[in-house]
């Protein structure tokens, strides 16, 4: 190895070290530092945070790694210059001042837009989000882009994404999805008023972790605890932590482990020799949340699923003892158009996205005024899901995204859904009796099959390049429409 | 302020971040890390120490300090610079080759002795041990001394504490002490055999928590969870974390929990003006280990302590219902020479740091081969305890510390239990029914003492000054050899 590369390496560890230390700390703080230590720890991640950054942007990291180009031998070094290389460009090509800027008016706008949606008043928050918008165009300006300013912006999320890959993606979803929703809405609802309850916590904690033990997530290397969001976070590939809650809802803990450890087994997939190195991980925010929806959805919300799991729940839980499979099953797939993306289901939830990539689509190219956005959000909220907001706090207001600037990141929770179906079509091609697997409880060949065919390539392989890798086709709505439709036609009896 | 000082200080944050860090991943790993995180954990602590490390020693820190000598214009400016003065030249003196040298054999000379520990072989262990001494001479003669060898290495973890005081703290300390663990050894053991058992863990949670809250350690301030190994360490003044264990020797928890509370409180009353900065935290290891003591054994091993907590022990497990007060009070209480330090009793503990203090200093000093020290070890066992160790694993080879180059470092948890009884008995004056408010379930006024005289005082007074600031004379082992023996003469009636 050539002393550049090797330099390269040894600062990207360090980088690596600091960066572990953050996520640690947060972790920590979501799961159980007490509330005297919330002023120390948030200077401590800014601190650690500014080093981080430093150490990869520094002169001497810039001329390591512009040195080590052309003298990489091996393929998995081109694939960590080439990350490395991409990432350094997007944390060079911003000037520090605007960093700065942007970094200032997110606390700023955070307040502000907490305020607002508590007083459910858009106009107090207006001018901060316009400056956001202001300061990301300037962003995407640096950044540079072909086609469209928000090529530059949606990058940043999902490597290669393009607007107009984003407008064909919604195009092929939309009138299916609109369509879907409205037939689901008109039917009758299933009853779902059996899965509130006073679940005690130990049982819902035992359960979920039978669940993510079962379908193959290592508890030997990460673990589950409890946090207000649930969130999977990790320090090496070694160690992925998991979050859950419990709630008087019991699905909320069933399905948000399963989402959880979907995203924690990709991690855990990584190889080990990639461990502490940028290699390591997953390769976009589309592919990581296409994994958690698998085996939150795919899986989890499969009759198969439940005809094998559902006794060993009514077990758990003997207020159960008297509901039926169909009827449980029924009751966790149960759609209904809502104001609240967060808590969507898996039907109507792309609608949510469809609707904010629009809206700062819109406000990007010019053709809508910031003040005009809560008027179009309700438009477009009662032509796609048949509701209209009753007011701003669970209309525009709802989401952190825009006061923090992620303008450009609400079209990778779609591609993930996207992704999920047209992934697992292709699994079903090399495992064709999957679903007789599950309905047995056996998830070593489904597992496997995702780990050796996309974990393990960490993020070696550009998301675009890897779908069509894996799956023998660019991204697209089509999987994702015709398995929706048939999935819940079917349940619905439609 | 001037620039030089706000330079420093800054400087000075971004080490105490990395500190942080450190001991946030070890807190973790001791609590919670899945063992998969093992070996990235070690990796990743190596290099926050090393960034720590070089972020303080670095030029620019040695120049600000210097610029910033005389520059302080407020008394805690002035402390503050003489702490992180006397670190820079602790961490400067010492070559960069012999600490990495020092480092090399520690982690070998590690192996080595868990080994010989287990084989029982102290032969096997003899030339690392040999090494780590000859070493930590070199670094000793780097940190310069005046009187003896050992000043040098004494005063790296209780500033200004001389050869000279240890000698004379254990002449004053040998002969009672020696004395009263031969009356107490001859004396009719009380029976503890009750206090062993099958207890519930949950229970010995709540309770312990109980006692920890009751005596002043602020929950929202800090946390008590479950390790190997307790300890106390802290993130931030407003962070401060606990651990305890559950073991059937029910006991173990109660002192456990309260040791460590000790060790926290002292951490909590620090200013939080003065969090994050070198000022934070407690001053040396003899007045850390005071505080410990004066929890466990001078209020949790009180007659009045259990008169009011023994019925709500009782309550919790009911096992001890039979048991009453005063027969619990003596089995806790209870004395016998025995061959662990770290298992000993309050009475019997200063003698095992005497006997390691004795030898150290005689090989030191080169009047003892390191060859001979286990029939030296022995022969010393048997005079000061009355008893010979059967082989060496439960002799000289049972510490970790010497391995670990930790040599003059003994004296200080008997310099721990002499200050603990010297400062209560000066608290005593302020507070004169401390006994009955005790009883009561009353500890605001005695915390509030300590809290005000000592810990609000952090780590800006050395200690030596300190002693004599708060009771008025020098570290003495007269109050605790008066203490000691008016207590246990009561316990055990003669």
């Amino acid at each position: 190895m050539s002393d550049a590369l090797r330099g390269l390496k040894d600062r990207l560890a360090d980088v690596n070290a600091l960066q572990a230390a953050a996520a640690l700390m947060d972790w920590d703080h979501q799961c159980f530092m007490p509330s005297g230590g919330t002023p120390a720890r948030a200077e401590h991640l800014g601190i650690l945070t500014r080093m981080a950054h430093e150490a990869f942007v520094a002169d001497e990291t810039q001329r390591l790694l512009q040195d080590s180009h052309g003298e990489a031998e091996t393929n998995e070094d081109r694939a960590m210059l080439r990350v490395v290389q991409r990432e350094m460009d997007q944390k060079t090509k911003i000037p520090a001042s605007l960093v700065a800027e942007k970094t200032r008016l997110g606390s700023l706008a955070h307040e502000i837009w907490v305020k607002a949606r508590q007083d459910k008043d858009f106009a107090s928050f207006a001018p901060a989000l316009e400056q956001m918008f202001d300061i990301t165009r300037q962003e995407a300006e640096h950044l540079g882009y072909t086609d469209h300013i928000y090529d530059a912006l949606v990058d940043l999320y999902e490597e290669g994404a393009t607007h107009a890959d984003c407008v064909r993606m919604y195009e092929t979803l939309k009138g299916p999805n609109v369509e879907l929703v409205a037939a689901l809405n008109a039917a009758e609802k299933p009853d779902d008023s059996f899965l509130y309850g006073d679940w005690d916590v130990a049982t819902q904690r035992a359960f979920t972790e039978t669940l993510i033990r079962a379908i193959g997530f290592d508890m030997e290397r990460g673990r589950q605890d409890t946090a207000a969001h649930p969130f999977c976070t990790g320090f090496s590939v070694g160690d992925i932590r998991l979050t859950t809650r419990f709630k008087s809802y019991l699905p909320s803990a069933i399905f948000g482990s399963l989402h959880e450890a979907g995203h924690g087994m990709y991690e855990q997939g990584s190889p080990m020799a990639w461990d502490r190195t940028p290699l390591a991980g997953g390769v976009s925010m589309g592919f990581h949340e296409s994994q958690s929806r698998t085996w939150e959805n795919l899986v989890g919300r499969s009759h198969s699923f439940w005809s094998y799991f559902y006794p060993k729940l009514q077990a758990s839980f003997p207020a159960l003892a008297s509901v039926g499979l169909e009827t449980f099953y029924k009751a966790v797939n149960k759609v209904e158009s809502s104001f609240i993306r967060v808590e969507a289901d898996e039907v109507t939830y792309n609608l949510h996205t469809l609707v904010r990539f629009e809206l700062e689509s819109a406000v990007l190219e010019g053709s809508l005024a910031v003040k005009d956005l809560p008027a179009a959000w309700n438009d477009k909220y009662e032509a796609y899901l048949g509701i209209r907001p009753t007011d701003d706090s669970v209309g525009v207001l709802q989401d952190v995204h825009w006061s923090a600037g992620l303008i450009g990141y609400f079209p990778t929770y779609t591609m993930g859904n996207l992704l999920s179906y047209q992934i697992w079509n292709t699994m079903l091609q090399s495992v064709p009796d999957a679903d007789a697997q599950i309905g047995a409880g056996k998830f070593e060949e489904v597992h496997g099959w995702l780990r050796d065919n996309l974990y393990r390539l960490g993020r070696s392989v550009p998301p675009k390049e890897l779908a069509l890798k894996l799956t023998g086709k660019p991204m697209g709505a089509e999987d994702y429409v015709a398995g929706l439709s048939a999935k819940y036609r079917g349940v619905y009896g439609l």
